[in-house]
């Protein structure tokens, strides 16, 4: 008996062990699958159009941004909600958005409401390319959205496609949860499910009232929350989407800060006005410098493994795969960024 | 016997499962209970007070300073501790404090003195409203003072009552475990102890020391400290106090270092001279648009909970409970806080 | 049977916990231990010296550098790596390094070179004093340095000696995985292994291209990693070297970033030209208002134990054990430095 409580020991603690090495060899390997390249949509400028505004609704095609979100949550009162969600529903099947992702913006698990939202619009002949999911605050979160989605869709053929998921990071206990949030979310995203966790957007106006505190033009006070966001995005091969900017008719100021988040490594921003996206776009494209870097980098690439050579050295750095990855990205960006810059 | 051991092998994997999802559960919930409402008595300006002093703790209650620390840890000498232990113990009895919420800072627990400190103070016949422990730096600190607080508090009766418990994050360690450690004293709180966490402190000059910083005018380089303190406090639902401002004559500066903190989210900050009193709490009250804010959200809230709904939308954006809290606390620190600012 | 099922499970239940507890334990405690002390080797200046040039790594020792690496990874091209190897192997075995530190940098991990790095070099009769290892981003990778180099060194009687590692944080994953790597560096910094934990050095360039960010001269875009790092570091009693600064020939500004890095926490800084040598070396070396601070520290430390006394006060302020050691720390590096600065 003492021998089958031993063995039965052991196997505990090769369990024990298989999590937390399980943990911890999640995070090593970011989505370098061929298949679903996370985070290759462009979402430089990311727009809101309220859900319930069917005229908004269809100017998106002449926007040329490159991401309108189609909202259900804060940009509608809750007495017009349903309206908002058939209106969504019946604007994926008629508008035709071109070179524009098309979004919808559910609200919130802890709202009740977002069952709903997903059902009716989720109808929709023609699927959203990504939902986004605000207030995302524990794990909980996310295993939910992964079951109601698979729920509202189990009679769809998706054949083999996901819908992209971007989360909102807008509190503090969703900032500290983050990292757990996505390790499932990547988790989830591998699995027998409908979705793909693409990226993660700052809500910054929640983000202060919830921690008490006031936006100023640097937003010194949310540089921690602002590049822990980058960092866990990163780390996760996910798209990484900046603060709004609020005074939407100061568009110098609205020029530098877009300036200063790409410089911390977001790949997009967040816009409430069609006047901002063009300057919000030019600020997140890739400049010709760095895409002349990728280009070469590439090219190298091909020459050693072409040689049989693994690592090589570019510029002065042993090249890796991620910086392969990412180089990659670039190209794939710039290819498909052209239809909304001309 | 293999069915046992499968069945056995199941029981453990749900253990290991319960113990993982536990630790996200706790980090979900903040304390949202309305017996224990965390973070609701004002602690704008927190005074030191040496507690070997009996001249200037007579003092405090002429101050109309928030929080009024008697200090048994740096403001008082080895050779005098128990000297201040027990003027600490008689003031709480004798004087009448008014509006100021009245504390006592023990040693820390790696000093060895803080059992000592307890015992002698808490002999008074009125308990000090919190006790703050100095170089929390680890879960083993925490459960350290529960088990300790427990044990002399064991013949009182509090009547349901519990000491507001307010720790210091003064160390690298004790930033780099900080989650761990309100993960635990939130547990704590809820259990069979005395306490209630309720607050955290950011000592800034022991930290210094610790990681080998300087400090300058605009402590950037306690920047990610400070903003990570903050997350941390609000993700628990705590308080979070900002660094002292040694220099206590340059009011002016004072002034700007007590905003910056206060847009950063700290609810207060600590001071050493009763002048930076006025003018921290000036800083750190709500400004009139918060209080009108906070009245109109919780009137709004009472008019859509008596149609049903649920979530609703405010100035822009959908309401949920932590900003309905928020809002109530908003309310109550602008109603507790008048009799100090009279 | 049940009853053999059910002490199973509460030893599993024990064996859940102590993994638990053993997690936040490690962290708990830093080197303390007299042997070896962990950051007490100076590297305030890190200069970078490719492997494959004799001529220049043999100016080593007139450079009066603290830290010089004979690198394999960056500054070597791949079809030279072998060559490097052999040079430094050799290099080690020649070369009289004064008061300079004599380090070896291999290829990362997933470079595949690393073992062959280690294999070479490590032929040498003088073994280099620590080595550095780049781009680790997970707990695997220093796994796998540990098991590598105990294979390599396993005929080599090492007495009791351990050679020093750093390591390099360069990517999200690896900052995302810091606190991880460092538990279980030290950890095996205990072990029966053949190294000791002794720093982590922040790479910036391949960070910012692993983040997609823009370096400014302020280096705002990298303040929450740079201060992670410093962080991470000194809760686990080690080094942190800065970034470096890429325009070699603006003295001023360097200048400028060394003091601002120094007063941060970091302990050193990586140079790429021997001209910013004595720049950067003086930004790090304690001042003499902190060498005073120290001396007299030791001092009333002493005098307070031969009077039974433990904790004590000390210029307003509780000392304990870690202030101690870091007092003792400056000492040891303003004896240490002195070579390097006539």
């Amino acid at each position: 008996m003492a021998q089958y409580l031993n063995r039965t020991l052991r196997q505990v603690q090769q369990q024990i062990c298989k999590q937390f090495s399980r943990e911890s060899q999640t995070i090593q390997q970011r989505n370098y699958a061929n298949g679903t390249s996370s985070g290759s949509t462009p979402r430089r400028a990311v727009l809101y159009v309220p859900g319930s505004d069917q005229r908004k609704l269809s100017k998106i095609p002449s926007l040329k941004v490159d991401c309108a979100v189609m909202d259900c949550e804060d940009g509608v009162a809750v007495n017009r909600k349903d309206e908002a969600r058939h209106t969504i529903c019946k604007a994926l099947d008629e508008l035709v958005f071109g070179a524009t992702e098309c979004v919808a913006r559910v609200n919130s698990v802890s709202s009740g409401l977002a069952e709903e939202d997903m059902k009716v619009i989720l109808q929709a002949n023609r699927l959203p390319d990504t939902i986004m999911l605000p207030k995302v605050e524990s794990v909980q979160d996310i295993k939910w959205f992964s079951e109601t989605l698979s729920q509202v869709l189990k009679h769809r053929d998706l054949r083999g496609d996901r819908i992209n998921l971007v989360i909102f990071v807008e509190s503090a206990r969703g900032l500290l949860n983050l990292r757990d949030i996505c390790l499932w979310g990547q988790e989830l995203s591998k699995g027998d499910t409908c979705f793909n966790l693409d990226g993660i957007v700052f809500g910054s106006d929640d983000f202060c009232a919830d921690i008490g505190a006031t936006r100023t033009t640097d937003a010194m006070e949310l540089l921690y929350a602002r590049q822990k966001v980058v960092i866990i995005a990163k780390a996760f091969g996910l798209q990484a989407i900046d603060l709004v900017h609020i005074d939407y008719k100061d568009l110098e100021s609205l020029k530098r800060t877009s300036e200063a988040g790409a410089g911390m490594g977001f790949t997009g921003k967040q816009v409430i006005h069609p006047s901002q996206v063009p300057i919000v776009q030019a600020a997140f494209s890739p400049s010709p410098a760095k895409i002349e870097w990728a280009s070469q980098l590439i090219e190298e690439f091909k020459l050693h493994q072409a040689s049989g050579q693994g690592a090589f050295n570019f510029r002065g750095h042993m090249i890796d795969k991620p910086l392969l990855l990412q180089a990659e990205n670039v190209l794939k960006l710039a290819e498909r960024i052209k239809d909304n810059d001309t």
